[in-house]
């Protein structure tokens, strides 16, 4: 447990992890008799609070467990697992009482609905958990535009050959699927597909935690800039004119024929 | 803590909260002396057992909590925290450790990016964590159908005036925000948007209580039919073909012209 932070924002429960952990709560709690009994009880029943610790990740052993994880419960489950678990083992409580197996509705862009691609639903939820706000929009948005213009998958697994590589230009399931299958020659339900999808699930995890260490160090910087349609298209369909597109980032010219006004 | 249910598959630490609770276990780990506090120490930083315990919720009071949920953290976060803090109220540990800010991040279809509706998102990880397999897949995919084909918003606050309704079609949040903007001609930007939002929170946060009460009854049967569209393009695009489409349940048609073979 030394690794540990003791944030200002940690709750007795986690002061209590941190300096002896649970056996230390008993004593404290038996030396202060019935009240202080009723307020240990109190306490260990409060939501740790938000955001919860942070410590700095090896991005590489995230990405090999997030390849790993993948084969166990799918894509949102992978990439939550390998970030949750690392920080489970070097921060420990409260990573103790997340339950990765919640993630596992991700899939497939949510049992097979082609939305969201899991990796990017999974790391989103690890990064707002742990980074709070303001920065957690930052982050997210920095992920998701990365997501979008980047060659994928780029993680070999030791001793394997790399795959064909596609770039999705969205964030969808459905999309990014889909165009790998067709870029890659490979069937959208084949084996090589899957491991396509495992492979993802280590880049996503390894650029979600190389945004968390660099925020961590105060190094953060944001890059991405979204395709020029959604400039041209806002200018029309946003607030200040037509306002009936609240906010988009993805490729407008992915689902909708450019058109004349 | 009379309502709690002592299922098969719950961790010693919900057993113990459910006899007593903490104080409890303070007691006997005391009499257990070193090797029952080390196990006591090891349980409570377990993870607790998938899925975790379900009691039956009263669909109104859950919708109401939604709808006022979203004015603290917008969707996602309305419909995890208006159901996982009802049971917390019934159940106790251990949703009295997750963290319901965590769900702040699919704002907007995440953060503003239009994908998955934050709702669906809420509600989906909240039917995975208390229903484990092989519910989950049945539940979540029978309560985005409801969403792809209801007319929304239908929840009206006490002592306020309807909303003007759409049918989305789609369970993306671009997609339905500006369905109902055109629907309604209130802007994507407006106050009513926001509250049409907020009010489509208390309408899928009762969904989900309902088809959860009747999966704990053995009540649950599957009515969605997915549109006519996504058989016909998965013909051809399909597994038994050119397999470049690895499934869908969306309308195809809302961003893909139809098209001769």
């Amino acid at each position: 447990m030394a690794e540990q932070p003791v944030e200002s924002g940690v709750s007795r429960r986690g002061l209590l992890a941190a300096t002896g952990g649970f056996a230390a709560g008993v004593a404290v709690g038996t030396l202060l008799g019935g009240a202080g009994l009723a307020g240990l009880k109190a306490k260990a029943q409060e939501v740790p609070a938000w955001p919860w610790p942070y410590v700095k990740l090896d991005p590489d052993a995230v990405a090999q467990k997030a390849h790993a994880s993948f084969y166990e419960g799918a894509c949102n489950y992978a990439v939550a697992k390998a970030i949750l678990s690392e920080l489970r083992d070097k921060v420990g409580h409260p990573y103790t009482v997340i339950p990765y197996d919640m993630f596992r509705y991700g899939e497939g862009g949510v049992v097979g609905w082609g939305t969201l691609c899991g990796t990017l639903n999974g790391a989103s939820a690890v990064i707002a958990l742990v980074t709070g706000k303001p920065a957690y929009p930052k982050l997210i948005n920095e992920l998701m535009g990365w997501y979008t213009q980047s060659e994928f998958p780029r993680y070999v697994p030791a001793g394997q050959q790399a795959l064909p590589t596609s770039v999705s230009g969205s964030p969808l399931c459905h999309v990014s699927v889909t165009k790998w299958a067709v870029a890659s020659g490979y069937g959208a339900d084949s084996k090589e597909r899957a491991e396509r999808c495992a492979r993802l699930c280590a880049d996503v995890a390894r650029r979600t935690v190389e945004l968390l260490n660099a925020h961590l160090d105060g190094q953060f910087a944001a890059t991405f800039v979204p395709p020029e349609s959604v400039k041209t298209c806002l200018s029309c369909h946003g607030k200040e004119n037509l306002n009936n597109v609240r906010q988009i980032k993805t490729d407008c010219v992915q689902c909708h024929a450019p058109h004349e006004t």
